[in-house]
C-alpha cells in the first residue's frame, strides 16, 4: 500500500479536512436507485475443497424475494437478509460430484420474477490445486501498470470512468496498461526475472489520484483503462509460458469510497464509521505490543487509511467471506501463482488467518507475501506463518516483506564502516533470523513503489548499486526488484509518489528514448542492466541459492563473506565495501571451504585457488562457485 | 565489564602487541615454587541443599599424597589428580545431618604429613535459603569502590600489592574503599536507593589499571586496598540494616593474568590458549545467530577479553565447579542479596545455566542480573530465564540488562520528535517486550561504569535529566542509577574510562567540596538530587510501581502518557518532551481512568480533575496518583 509513515504534521493537516470529509462520508444505510441485479462471485467452480459458497445478491428490495434454482448437487442451504433490503446473501452447498454447467437463480416477488441470474459452475483447470507458488528460487519484478507501458492507447479514457489520462500530471493516470506489459514480456524474460508482482489492476473509479489502484471500486473487474478481465487472464498465461509467475496485489483493509456497496452499505458494520473522519494511526506495532491500549489498537484497525478509502470491518463475517471468496475467485479464474497482500496488519488479524487457512485448503503450495511494514525483526516475525512468538496466532502467510533488511540496505553500502555501520547492518539483521519461523521465505528488496528509489537512497553510487544487487540476489530470501532499478531510475518519496513511479522510457509511443532496447539505454544503465541480467541468469541455475542454507562470517575491515550451501554445491560471496583492495586470508573459512580447491568467479569466469589469499578490489561484490 | 565496543582500528592496534604478549602468556603447564597449601573454598556450610563439595587443594606435588580426614557425616568420595601434580581435587559429600565443626584434612606422603588443613563446616545463618533478592520495587545504585570514598587512607598502599595509589592518574588507584562506602551509607539511605551494586572488590594484584576490579587474582579475597573480607561482611550487614540490599559483581569469563592458578595452570584446558594473543571478537550476537560460523562463535567464547585477562574455559568441569562454588560461598559468607554477572554471553552458556540452576537450588528467591550487552531486543531476550525463543536453552538468570532501552534513552529526551524519534524510541522498545519471558525483571539504566555519563550524553540538559530520571523510575523494570548521576557528573567514555569514573567529591579527606552534604552541592546538583530523592522516596511506597502492569499510549505530538496499574492503585505518567505547553484531552485514556476523578501530582501535591483537559509545561514529566 502507498502507506506513508506520516510525519505528525501531516496527520494534523489531515484532521483539518475532517468537516469536508464528513459530507462525503456515507450516511446511514439507505436505498438508492439500483440499476440492475448483481451477483458476486459472478460464477464459481466445481471440484473445490470447500463445498460452501456465499453469494451476495444486490437488487432493489431483493431481501423480500423468494429464491429458487434447480441443479443436481447444488442446494440453497439458506438465505440471509440483512439491514439493507437491497441485499440478500445466499448460502449454497456444492456437492463433490456436482457437474460443471449453468442454472438459473430466480428471485420471486408476489409470484412474479423480480430478478433472474444465470449462474455458472465452471470446470477447474487440470492441476489447479497443485500449482506451485514462488520460492527463494524466484526473483520478483514489481511494476506499476499505469507507469510501465501503454500498449493500447485506445483504452486511456473510458466513458463512465471519472479520471482521464494526463501524462503531465505526476499523480494522474498515464495510460500504461495490461497490453503494455504483454508487449514487453520478452524484455522481462530476457532480463531473467521469474515472477511479476503487478500493483493493483482492479477498477479504481475515483475522480483523481486513481492510477495507483489501491482504492478499489469493483472487486471483480479489471479497470477498463488497464484492460479487460480476459486481457489479464491472457497476460498471466503468456507470462507463465515464458517461465514468469504472476502475483496479484490484493487489498482487504479498505476499498475505494466510490465502490458501489459503499454507496449503499449492506449493513452499518460493513465498514468502520466515525462521527468525523478518523485516520488510522499507522502504528502496526501496537498489535503485538503487550502494553498497548485498546484505544491505539482500535485506531490502527478501524481508522481509515485515507479519506477516499473506507475501512472494511472484517469482524463482519459477510465482509470476510466476500473478500476470501474474491481472492479465491481470482486465483482460480486467472490462474495466479501468488498474492501480495497489502497492509497485512491493518485488517483484523483473525480474518487474515481465516483467509490464509482457506486459500491453503484449496491450493496447498500457493504463495502469499504479506506487506507487514515493521522495521523490527521481532515484530515482523509475528506476522509470518507458524510464528514462534505468537500468542497462538497463526497468520498462515508463508512470506512477509523484509523491511528490517530494507532499512539496513539503505545505509550499508554507502556509509563508513563501523562496529554497527556498513556491512554490520546486514549482519545484525541476519543474526536475528532465529526469531522467524522461516527466514528464507521473507521477500527481500532494496525499494518498492512506496519508498525512495534505491539509486536515490545511495546518492547515485553505481558501485553501491551493483554491490547491493549482488547481495540481494545471493543472500537468503526471495528477492524483489522494482521496475526501473535496471535503468538506475531516481526519485524521492518526499517529492510525491509520482517521483518514485516514473514512466518506463519507451513504454509510450513517441517516447524520446526506448530503454527496452540496449541502444536506448545509457552506458551506466547498460552496465547495471548487464550486471543484473548476468546475475539473474546464473541465479536460475544455482541450487545453492534456490535452497541452500546461509553461513556467514562477521564483517571485518569492511569485508563481508558468506556462503550458500546446498548438498555439494557451495557458493561464496565476498563483498568488499571498503574503498581499498583487500587481501583475505581464506583460512578463516575452512569449516566451509575444506573439500574445495578452487573458486570460480561467476561473473568473469576466472578461477582462483581457494586456499591462501583472495584479493578483492574495493567497492565490489564477488560471487564464486566452489569447485573440487 | 569494561567492555569496549572496539572500533576496528583498536582491534588492529591490539594485534601489534601479539609478540609482546606471547612472552607474558603462560607457557606449558609447569611446576613453580609453592609457598604453602591452599584449599578452596576455604570453608563451607552444613545444611546446603547440594551435599557435594569439590575442594581444590594446591601444594607442591600434592597429587602424590594420600588424603584422609575423619568427621561424622562427611566422606571423601574420591580424589582426582590432574595434569599438574601440584593440584588435587577432593570430592566430598556432606550428609544432611552433619553438624557444624572443624576437622583436619591430612595429605600424607611416605607416611609423613606433607600438608594439613583444618576444614570448617559452619552453621548457615537462619533463613539463609529464604533470602529475597531485588525486584522492581528496588532501585539499584551502582558505585565503583575505588572512586567513591576513601574511608581508610591507611590501606591505600599495601606491601605485596603491585599498584600503589595515585589519585592524579585517571587510570590509577585512587584509594576509595569499603570503609568509604560504610561511612556514607546514610547518604545513600537518605537519597532513597534500596540496593547497592558495587563494582568488583576481589583482589586485583596487577601492576597497573587494577582499580576497576575485573582482573581478579584471588577469588576468595577482598583486595586489601579496599578492605578485608570481614569489612565486606560488615558493610553488607550495615547496609541491610538500613534497608539497602547488596549485589556483588561477579566475573566468570576471565580472571587476572596474575592469578596464582594462572601462573601454575592446573590443566592445559583451564583457560583458552592460542599460539599468539587472540582477542575476543566481542560479538555476543553470534551465539544466537542461526547462520554464525563456528569460527566466530569460538572467537567470541575463547578469545581473551584483554591482554591481562586469561579466558577461563568453562567447558572444563573443574573450572565450572570452582566458579559456582565460589559464588555460593560469597552469597552464604557475606549474606548477599543479589549478583550482577559480568559479560553474560562470554562464558560458555551451559556453565551459566548450570550456575543459575545451582544458585537457585540453594536460594530460590535470590536475584541475578546478567550483563547481556545486546542492543537488539530479540537477542537480549535469549539470555533471560525461561526465554521464549531459546533452542531449549535456559540461562536461569531472571534479570538481564536492558541495553535496548538504554540506547533509546540516549536520544529520546534531546532530539526532535518524529515518527521514530524522541518519545517514539521508548515506545518501540516497550512494544517489543512480548519477546521477553519477564520484561518487568529487566534492569534499566541511563548509564553505567562502561559508557558515557548520561549528563554528557544529553549535552548537560537539566530538564532532559529530570525527565529521564522520572521516566526510569516509573516505567517497567528495575532501575539502576550510576553514582554521581545525582551530582550531574559529566564524562565521556572516549576520553578514557577514568573520565566516566570521577571521584565522588568529598569522599577524600581534603577534598575542596563535599557533595555528600547539601551545602557542598551546586544549585543544579541540589535540584537534581532533590528531584531524585523525592521520586525515590515516593517510589518506595508505590504498589503500582513495585508490581503494577504497564499500559501506554502511542506518543503523539511530543507527549508520552503511560500508566502503572496494580489492583486499585493506578499511577499516570505524562512526559511532555516538546518545548511547548500542551493541553491533553484525557478522553483518550478512559479505558484506564474511568472510575477515577482526580489526579494527584506526587511532586507538587496539587490535585487536578482527571476528566477533560490536563495541561503540562514543555520539557517536564509529571507523575500522578489517580484518586476516586
Amino acid at each position: 500500500m502507498k502507506i506513508t509513515r506520516f510525519p505528525l504534521r501531516h496527520l494534523q493537516q489531515a484532521l483539518h479536512f475532517a468537516f469536508l470529509l464528513f459530507i462525503a462520508f456515507p450516511g446511514p444505510v439507505s436505498a438508492q436507485v439500483i440499476p440492475e441485479l448483481r451477483v458476486e462471485p459472478p460464477f464459481w467452480w466445481t471440484g473445490m475443497k470447500n463445498p460452501s459458497l456465499q453469494l451476495l445478491a444486490y437488487g432493489k428490495d431483493i431481501a423480500a424475494t423468494t429464491v429458487s434454482f434447480n441443479y443436481p448437487g447444488v442446494i440453497l442451504r439458506d438465505k440471509v437478509s440483512v439491514e439493507n433490503p437491497n441485499y440478500l446473501f445466499l448460502n449454497i452447498e456444492i456437492a463433490a460430484d456436482a457437474k460443471p454447467g449453468k442454472f438459473v437463480i430466480s428471485f420471486m416477488r408476489n409470484r412474479k420474477v423480480a430478478y433472474q441470474y444465470s449462474y455458472e459452475l465452471r470446470q477447474r483447470k487440470e492441476g489447479s490445486a497443485d500449482r506451485k507458488g514462488f520460492s527463494p528460487a524466484d526473483v520478483i519484478y514489481l511494476l506499476m501498470p499505469d507507469r510501465f507501458a501503454n500498449g493500447d492507447p485506445s483504452n486511456d479514457n473510458i466513458p463512465g470512468m471519472l479520471e482521464t489520462a494526463n501524462r503531465s500530471n505526476p499523480s494522474g493516470r498515464h495510460g500504461g496498461d495490461i497490453a503494455g506489459i504483454s508487449k514487453n514480456l520478452n524484455y522481462l524474460s530476457d532480463l531473467g526475472i521469474t515472477a511479476l508482482w503487478i500493483n493493483p489492476l482492479l477498477e479504481n473509479n475515483n475522480p483523481a489520484y486513481s492510477y495507483h489502484g489501491y482504492a478499489i471500486t469493483d472487486f471483480y473487474r479489471i479497470d477498463p483503462r488497464l484492460g479487460t478481465n480476459e486481457d489479464y487472464v491472457n497476460l498471466v498465461n503468456e507470462a507463465q509460458a515464458k517461465g514468469i509467475k504472476v502475483i496479484k496485489d490484493m487489498i482487504f483493509n479498505h476499498c475505494g469510497i466510490n465502490h458501489w456497496f459503499i454507496k449503499d452499505l449492506p449493513m452499518s458494520n460493513w465498514i468502520h464509521r466515525f462521527p468525523e473522519f478518523t485516520r488510522s494511526n499507522f502504528r502496526a506495532e501496537a498489535l503485538s505490543d503487550p502494553y498497548a491500549s485498546e484505544y491505539d489498537k482500535n485506531r490502527l484497525l478501524q481508522g481509515w487509511f485515507d479519506t477516499n478509502m473506507p475501512d472494511l470491518d472484517q469482524r463482519n463475517p459477510y465482509v470476510t467471506n466476500y473478500l476470501i471468496q474474491n481472492s479465491i475467485w481470482w486465483i482460480e479464474y486467472a490462474g495466479l501463482d501468488g498474492i501480495r497482500l497489502d497492509t497485512q496488519p491493518y485488517p483484523y488479524k483473525e480474518m487474515i488467518a481465516e483467509w490464509g487457512r482457506r486459500v491453503y485448503e484449496e491450493y496447498p503450495d500457493f504463495s502469499i507475501v504479506g506487506e507487514a511494514w515493521l522495521n523490527q525483526e521481532g515484530m515482523l516475525a509475528y506476522y509470518q506463518k507458524d510464528a514462534i512468538i505468537s500468542d497462538d496466532y497463526n497468520s498462515y502467510l508463508p512470506s512477509v516483506t523484509d523491511f528490517p533488511l530494507y532499512e539496513a540496505t539503505k545505509k550499508a553500502f554507502t556509509e563508513k564502516e563501523g562496529w554497527t555501520e556498513g556491512m554490520a547492518r546486514l549482519y545484525y539483521v541476519f543474526a536475528q533470523d532465529f526469531l522467524f519461523s522461516d527466514p528464507y521465505m521473507k521477500v527481500t528488496f532494496l525499494d518498492n513503489h512506496d519508498v525512495n528509489r534505491y539509486f536515490n537512497t545511495i546518492n547515485r553510487d553505481l558501485s553501491a548499486m551493483k554491490m547491493a544487487l549482488t547481495f540481494l540476489l545471493t543472500t537468503r530470501g526471495i528477492p524483489q526488484i522494482y521496475y526501473g532499478t535496471e535503468l538506475l531510475m531516481d526519485g524521492a518519496e518526499h517529492k510525491g509518489h509520482g517521483d518514485i513511479r516514473w514512466d518506463f522510457p519507451g513504454g509510450w509511443k513517441g517516447d524520446s528514448t526506448n530503454a527496452f532496447v540496449r541502444e536506448g539505454r545509457s552506458k551506466d544503465q547498460n552496465e547495471v542492466f548487464d550486471h543484473l541480467k548476468q546475475l539473474l541468469r546464473w541465479r536460475k541455475s544455482s541450487k545453492a541459492i534456490a535452497r541452500g542454507s546461509l553461513r556467514h562470517f562477521i564483517p571485518f575491515d569492511g569485508v563481508y563473506v558468506y556462503f550458500r550451501i546446498a548438498g555439494d554445491e557451495t557458493v561464496m560471496v565476498l563483498i568488499n565495501n571498503s574503498n581499498d583492495e583487500k587481501t583475505i586470508d581464506t583460512g578463516r573459512f575452512t569449516e566451509v571451504t575444506s573439500g574445495f580447491n578452487n573458486a570460480l568467479d561467476i561473473m568473469t569466469g576466472q578461477s582462483f585457488p581457494l586456499h591462501g589469499k583472495l584479493t578483492s578490489k574495493g567497492r565490489t561484490a564477488m560471487v564464486f562457485e566452489l569447485k573440487k
